[in-house]
């Protein structure tokens, strides 16, 4: 090797980003990782022994990037996270104390949408439920299944049209639905616009929530807003759990308020409310919209390349905001 | 009522249509519907108990009309069937008997459609098995899983360029998939054509079978056509089982020569190789790719718009052929 290993830039790493189980080695060829997970110490210990001087920090969606821990990392001059949502974040000290944050952008936006499309289809033509009933052996002891419902000419409304919403909306056009939209504010497209997710839910069949959770969308989807979806209506959610009020939905859930939904996030993961498992008019997954070969790939090129450029003193690749 | 029950044009009714289940009452207003399960006469004692007279038949996509069945309804002049496919038919027998045939026509076309589309991206994302695995209460157990495949990309050959085969490829490049097909012969569209099954598997990932099943299609997809597919390769058929060489077909799943498939017709339903049972990366339906409550509103009225037109002495609705 060129340089030897020590003279690697150093990089702490939180919340043990799963694309280093696929791209581990050509991390460790770029950087020296500096990994609590593999040491004895406990976290705390593990950061005030080794990290004083460390300038660059890699996380996840789920490390909680707090005041305190920033205060144990005086040194650190920019956060890559491999998550495209930043309320995990204090970005608001992060910008006080000058550090730079870098984002997974639009690499996931893609699969993300073909996901929520995945799951939409799912719910509405039930083919998790036709995958369990011929899997169990049921198609020869009973001929009739309720009828399903067509995907084309379902009115569908998109809570927060990013780059994730605007794929949906693209993909579902295809399909013949009818697509409207709720966001913080008016888009130059097509779309019919709706300030008020309440008045979007009184106009659609299906919302797929694509925002990012803030404190503006924490719980923005509740019982008044499912209710006004109504009885056939279905919600897709791809985006962060909390912006549920998963109870209120649960309880629609159970008493037919609502027809039925796709969820790949969750306000607790990775619990799932219990009440959600037997419904069969729910479809369920671990919070992998996002995760493909592809997107994994992408998603190394991009964190490491934002981290080099860190190095570098060159401009971020995806910042959030780059000081 | 207008008109006594009594005079109400006769119908016979073969292979208990499911559209009755639910546009019973309906058919009943307009047509006397001779139905064979609700008699306690053997199949071939009702018919030639009953319908010696009938000129009209209503049946379904698993109602196998052979010369025998023909010859003991002599004065049958229209068949209405609920089934977009034909291999159920003698269609040469019903021609020179001078037996109008009338069919589903498009009607399931875009249910079949998204529900293909459904299929594909429930196997390369993983959704059924990820609805397993959240609903089995594995997630707080398991942290690691397998990545899935991005849909966009991928290269899809559809083998039949009708209708159904159309509104497929339409879905799928709004996604960014790459379209190719194999049809009978070439036709006026952009997508690249190759008039053989074997080279257009060669140059895909992904098979989605289309076409109708006859003579020349009966197992077109053999273990030849799957090995060119390869190892990423995956498979859905909404078509008919028989267009594929199911035998071959599990083997290659089972020995991991392709990748996946997604099936909702099978060689012998509603029996469904064993083997296919326990696999995660197959997603099995019962024959339900064209069932949703629109297509079967749509389903009525041309079913019974048919028969009306046949009684009317007016053109069929939606003819193979009309004599």
């Amino acid at each position: 090797m060129a340089e030897p290993k020590k003279e690697l830039p150093v990089v702490i790493v939180l919340g043990r980003p799963s694309v280093l189980n696929f791209y581990g080695d050509q991390f460790s060829s770029k950087f020296r990782l500096l990994k609590p997970w593999e040491s004895s110490l406990p976290l705390d210990q593990f950061i005030s022994t080794h990290a004083q001087s460390v300038q660059a920090m890699f996380c996840t969606g789920t490390t909680c990037v707090t005041p305190s821990l920033l205060r144990q990392l005086p040194s650190l001059r920019v956060i890559v996270t491999t998550s495209a949502g930043l309320n995990h974040m204090d970005l608001d000290e992060c910008r006080r104390l000058g550090i730079s944050v870098a984002n997974a952008g639009t690499v996931f936006s893609e699969d993300v949408a073909d996901f929520a499309v995945g799951l939409l289809i799912d719910v509405l033509r039930k083919v998790s439920a036709a995958n369990r009933f011929v899997k169990n052996g049921l198609w020869p002891l009973h001929g009739d299944y309720p009828l399903a419902s067509k995907v084309g000419g379902r009115k569908v409304g998109i809570v927060g049209l990013g780059s994730i919403g605007l794929e949906v909306a693209k993909r579902l056009e295809a399909f013949g639905c009818i697509i409207s939209y709720q966001s913080r504010k008016k888009k130059p497209v097509v779309y019919p616009f709706y300030p008020d997710v309440h008045e979007l839910a009184t106009k659609c069949d299906v919302l797929v929530i694509c925002c990012a959770l803030t404190d503006q969308t924490h719980h923005l989807i509740n019982k008044e807003v499912l209710l006004a979806l109504g009885k056939e209506g279905i919600i897709i959610n791809i985006a962060r759990g909390a912006i549920i009020n998963e109870m209120e939905l649960v309880q629609c859930l159970v008493q037919g308020e609502i027809a039925g939904a796709g969820l790949d996030v969750f306000e607790n993961e990775p619990n799932v409310p219990e009440e959600l498992l037997s419904l069969d008019n729910v479809v369920l997954s671990q919070h992998v919209a996002f995760l493909t070969e592809d997107s994994f790939r992408d998603l190394y090129e991009l964190m490491s390349g934002n981290l080099e450029a860190f190095f570098l003193k060159k401009p971020l690749l995806s910042p959030v905001f780059d000081d």
